[in-house]
């Protein structure tokens, strides 16, 4: 499906006419609406059938050497010298057309044979399995799942239609795994929870971690992150959001729907995310918080308080946008803060001395 | 072992009396001594024939709606109108009793005829191996290991007794594992250490790294974890430690017993922690330093002194913890101490400048 | 290829004589030049035949009891009782002569009968491949090539020559490794960028991800680290770069030559280092910036500016070096500096009203 544009030469037999592209964008059409359209590139590299887009207005003068067919183009450009769609948001259009004109019917390459099976699975009809997968005994499997080499499924597992799991994926027993999911290789779903219980002299019991993970519709984790599985009941990723590379949920974080988590994030057990939350990279999290509905915390940042609806905070402790960026400046500067507070002193000092001896002369 | 809270019925056969579980958790009994327990609930779940906790006084309330049979309290609860077993800690005896609850058998599944295994292989009689698992020459194993699928060790490794080593772990050639350890999926043992010799044309040479990685008894190694081997020696984690998810053991390293290390830390190399550490969320230790008995770590915090026995820091660089909590609720008012030192600094000049006026006006 | 260290007994037949060494590590040769060095050891435990290092001329006296045949020392000391081979640098000079020991020559173990081969692989006629290894379509292999268990090549790969794959490394569709590359287990190239447009209901569409990552030769990556595919276009390691554990490089970074990236280190998408560029552990580096040749950032440092070739930097956001550790003592005195400041606003405010009160009385 890469090869259009990997190999610079366009492989696809699906094309589309301008007209059905820009329905598919809510767009405005400008131009021949029965062009067809078969592939999708960035503007210097375009070539005949190809459309491609442009964010801003003031670029304009990048279609002077354009080759394509086709530009989406943000609303106030009005006309050029090339058909376009006009869009609100061009970034977006794009997203959904160059999808569109990726998307490839799946093609079932059935179980192959040196992939292991456990007893009981439920097997769709449509399904590609390749060498070297292991699947637990009574694992449900939807229609069209594509599952790569190396991943294992432990017992009881639940996939739902259409999911990807990439090469290497592990989800251990009991999980549930959406519809349209995205799992990238090396990711763990379902690992113990970290929970112990310390003795006197020091020594620490496993505290059992006997839940779940639940992975809802259209969620995507990155390579190597960590899901834990739940205490008790679910560790919860709602619909929609997407999770970047080797990040860290812990056992009973709830992650709401449309929630984007970006590479390197800690979240700390039992911690409740809104929907639509942005977490910068390498951001912490502390445990038994709440972060409500779109929240956004800049990368870094250790969050060790609730955080109401829309805030945006940066930080370690994480204060409010505006103040961190104050204070982010303003530590820039405190060695010179420093130097003039010990002036400062010393001019108080020398001041106010004066003014006692000034006292004494006049008594 | 989970269906019996995932499922919401009670599979198992295993039961114990409450003067039995009493026992195992230090406790004094209140009410039937022969009751039976066969699982174990959170409060708000649990059915009859389970066993609870309630870890504050405070909470005794929520005893009303209890469906289950008895629950572990603490000592200062005296009575109630169900079986109680009384303890000092009910957060380390239900950590214990739950364990013992779940434990089950060792059942050897013995050696999947799709793994693979290279010669000389000292293979115990129990053992369970998945498919997919390739064992290099010369590895030694314990009694009732569990090796998931995926699992690949080199050669001349060795592994203790009742060992798990959960799915897609990587142990490298000539690493010592010991008896009760875990290490969940995707964990890497033994990679060469990050050592390098630089040219004066900056070219890099690798400097070998010859070292092993040893993991004692009861060592807990979390998702995608790292723990890499010595340049020569060993790196090595000591008994009872317990290691969260993605994080970074460098060559050589030394972890005492008992130390807990949360996710995403990373400690460079050659450094030591003595006995019952604690390192926060995504610390970071600089090399060649030493963490003395009991030292803890707040999250995020980046250690570069060695630290005294029972200390306990929070920052970067890491300062004394109360020293730390307050530096930090002072950063968030860095804005308006800048403005306070403008402001002091012109009134302190019109103050100095008006002394100077008097003084002249007074000669 | 270890035994010789870590079974505490020589296997290797391979020996050089001093003058070979001597003239690989470009040093003097004080003593036997005919002398044969099978092994090297640190000094504590090398043993004859041993060649050992000493970095600083004041450790002279270790050599006292020092049982190996010869010494690589610093030039400044020109003589001792045993053979000597005097470098400019030691620890150069120490890897050069370590790894010559230790080189073999490759063992093609052939592609074992339960890895899986797609079709139109370019094979070569030195390989070893492991079992459960799986190799996509059209993959392109170089000679000398050794490729460990668990390894999954998608369609398309390409290999150079003498590069390590070692266990559970996933690569994706078409990504291009080069020649003595080492990528070390759980490593993920080629997964896909981070990349989302988002609607006004707040939904998240994937945009494609349709290039590449690729590494060019003598580079390392090390375990469990995550390199993403472009999405146009190429994420580039360049040649002799070395990149340690769980270090995440996003879509379209480009990595210039002999840097290193030490663990935990995260790069936003589309930011490009130059040549020589050294990052701490767990910096991170925002998007679309340009890190200069030379460029040096703190451990934990967040990088969210351009900076100049040969820039040293620390703090977040990142600071000149000298400015930054300035800052970072200062830091720590943010509580009394708040004190200083209070008390210095009330004796100004005690001031300003003894002068106002002065000028009262005095009119």
């Amino acid at each position: 499906m890469m090869c259009s544009v990997i190999n610079g030469e366009n492989v696809s037999n699906m094309s589309f006419s301008l007209e059905e592209l820009a329905k598919l964008a809510d767009g405005k059409l400008v131009g021949d609406a029965s062009l067809m359209i078969s592939g999708f590139a960035p503007l210097e590299t375009a070539k005949e059938g190809d459309v491609s887009f442009l964010v801003k207005a003031g670029q304009l003068d990048k279609l002077d050497s354009f080759a394509g067919s086709a530009v989406i183009v943000p609303m106030t450009i009005e006309k050029a010298s090339i058909p376009l769609i006009r869009v609100d948001d061009p970034y977006l259009a794009s997203a959904r057309i160059h999808s569109l004109l990726l998307a490839r019917p799946f093609v079932a390459k059935g179980v192959h044979e040196q992939a292991w099976l456990g007893k009981d699975i439920i097997m769709p009809e449509q399904i590609s399995i390749a060498p070297f997968v292991s699947i637990g005994d009574r694992v449900k499997l939807g229609e069209r799942i594509s599952i790569e080499s190396g991943v294992v499924l432990g017992d009881d597992v639940e996939i739902g239609d259409d999911t990807i799991l990439k090469a290497n994926v592990t989800v251990a027993e009991f999980c549930k795994i959406g519809s349209r999911v995205i799992i990238y290789s090396g990711a763990v779903i379902g690992s113990d929870g970290y929970g112990y219980a310390t003795d006197k002299q020091g020594f620490h019991t496993k505290r059992p971690q006997v839940g779940i993970v639940q992975i809802d519709d259209d969620v995507e984790i990155g390579a190597n992150s960590c899901v834990d599985r739940a205490a008790y009941g679910v560790t919860h990723i709602k619909s929609g959001s997407k999770i970047d590379n080797l990040v860290q949920i812990a056992h009973n974080v709830v992650v709401g729907e449309n929630s984007l988590i970006v590479s390197q994030v800690g979240i700390s057990g039992s911690t409740t995310l809104g929907r639509n939350v942005v977490l910068g990279g390498q951001v912490g999290v502390t445990g038994h918080l709440t972060l409500e509905d779109g929240v956004m915390v800049a990368a870094q940042s250790g969050v060790h308080n609730n955080q109401k609806a829309g805030s945006q905070v940066g930080g370690t402790p994480a204060l409010p946008m505006k103040k961190y960026v104050r204070a982010a400046i303003q530590y820039g500067k405190l060695p010179e803060m420093g130097r003039d507070i010990r002036r400062l002193k010393k001019e108080m000092a020398e001041l106010t001395a004066a003014k006692e001896e000034h006292k004494g002369s006049t008594k």
